[in-house]
């Protein structure tokens, strides 16, 4: 199975160019457009959301992942292997918290470039191509090409920012609820929430703390956003994530 | 083949893991997005907006529908075999209207529950798996529900409501056009509209009457949404669903 | 395969309920939405868009394209074959561009009608089976329907206007920047536009003029929108379009 994540849009020929290409050079194989508006130009909070996301993802699947304002720049295209699956796009970051929760990771750069590889857009001219034939159990030019030393150590576990906002105006944090003691009071936007009240934190079904008001929007009522920080504030297990994030 | 429809919206990742569930336990079986905006929070809107969508489906197709804001309280979760179409979702009315039109119906509950149950999101964790096994023509735990004595007799034919705004400002009724008189007259939004002029109804290619407004949004030129009502006004056919609606 | 070009939308059920009829009679053939949003009840900005996004579509591919205001009047239902790939749809002027543009062309006016034919929906109840039908390799009551003399000759090979604004806000142009001189100035909205600059246009992944903001968003700064009109300035290279656009 390939799935997509990127902030494409869900307007847009887009994906549906990277779709014909997936069609033509993947024949058979399963495509799902896991998300198309992730957070835009933002690789680092569409890092943490796309980790959450693929916790469910079942083995040998395949994550075109495109979230990429340095296209067009040296930044390097890579392929990452977590565990047992693949994530093929851009090297700035947005594979790097999967990479990090993975008992098992691999990076390389992509040498193989395609006929033609327009400026603007290597999700459908690159990305996509590696993609089907990895899928396909092929491989393309790459060489090895791993992280720094300490590099994953050093990304902070969590995101305490508002990562994503969905249809209904809920707000889901960079924050794994498994990770936040029972009760913590979570502050975002000037107001401190707890599991419950009118505004409130819960563990959404991405296992993310998610900020959400009853019968309302978060993001309007509370003014809130993506890139909103957010910080525990139950004693005990305080947590400054503000220095390296 | 399974077709979704639901209030999960075009954004967000809702769709995308429902599609993921799909293709890891239904492999092989076409899935087609059918409505991804249904009438949020609403399923009463969405019971007849359903029925007029489901009368094109093929046989054998197996619904996913879900628009379910009880997720999480006691509602049942259910199966409706409908003629000769599956319903998979929630137990609050949502196919009722689908039951109320078929010539046979049944209904179950599902007993079966997975590993692993979100409190918000069944539609990907117990809704999904179910549907992905009926089309392959297996039967997860359930016990027979069916509905009570008048129950679906007491359910309006129609719903003289908007239940649907399109992209263009268009707003269909709950209401068939098939059951109108020749001519009728619609009040909605304060205005009588008639077959014809700049504001009109007209049967639609659901065969619902929908309101329109010549090159423009009825939506925004009536001021009507979702749940405005509307009523039937020809003499001799004048209609009063408020009763029990 | 079959890829579906339209201005349904990306909400509503229109596009779903083509995709169920696709799935039903052109089983086991890829289906990709290519785009979704294609500009409103615009068959002639759509023309040129569709015509730079059918350039990288594989052989044999049936473009099932779907903007059409006069669905309901006399305007013809047409099949057209421009090389190696096929178009169904409505014949007025759609495809007209990409007939142009192709070595070998040929046109079909499509007598074959459906048991069912609502006034509204074509797309679904009309051009959906033929589509299917020609992936299929077979073909409906059809009659040749070639272009008037010198009718294509007469289409502008460009068009200066702003044919699509995508999901961040950049705009782009009917013109294909393949035709532009180096270093051509483009006039829309008022302003004077480089390859380079706050402001300034570029050759997009279609290999089309798109006008964009850094970091910004050309159409709200801009005041732009499809159908505003683009003139190229370049001396020694200078176009006026504007008479038989």
């Amino acid at each position: 199975m390939i799935v997509t994540f990127s902030d494409f849009g869900v307007t847009g020929p887009y994906l549906g160019q990277v779709r014909v290409v997936l069609a033509r050079q993947a024949p058979g194989v399963p495509v799902v457009d896991l998300l198309a508006d992730a957070p835009a130009f933002n690789p680092r909070a569409s890092a943490y959301l796309l980790a959450a996301l693929v916790a469910d993802l079942p083995a040998a699947t395949v994550v075109l992942g495109v979230v990429d304002p340095g296209v067009g720049t040296e930044r390097p295209a890579v392929i990452v292997r977590a565990d047992d699956r693949w994530l093929v796009g851009p090297g700035n970051g947005l594979f790097d918290v999967v990479a990090k929760r993975a008992r098992a990771r691999e990076r390389w750069s992509i040498r193989w470039r395609p006929e033609r590889l327009s400026r603007t857009f290597q999700g459908r001219d690159l990305f996509a191509p590696v993609a089907a034939r990895i899928a396909h159990g092929e491989w393309p030019e790459a060489d090895p090409f791993g992280w720094g030393e300490g590099e994953l150590d050093r990304l902070p576990d969590d995101l305490p920012e508002v990562v994503y906002v969905d249809p209904y105006g809920n707000a889901m944090t960079g924050l794994r609820a498994s990770v936040l003691p029972p009760g913590a009071r979570i502050e975002v936007g000037g107001v401190v929430l707890e599991p419950k009240g009118e505004a409130f934190w819960y563990e959404n079904s991405l296992g993310l703390a998610e900020i959400a008001v009853n019968c309302g929007s978060a993001t309007r009522t509370l003014g809130i956003e993506v890139g909103t920080l957010a910080a525990v504030l139950d004693s005990g297990w305080r947590v400054r994530f503000c220095g390296t994030v």
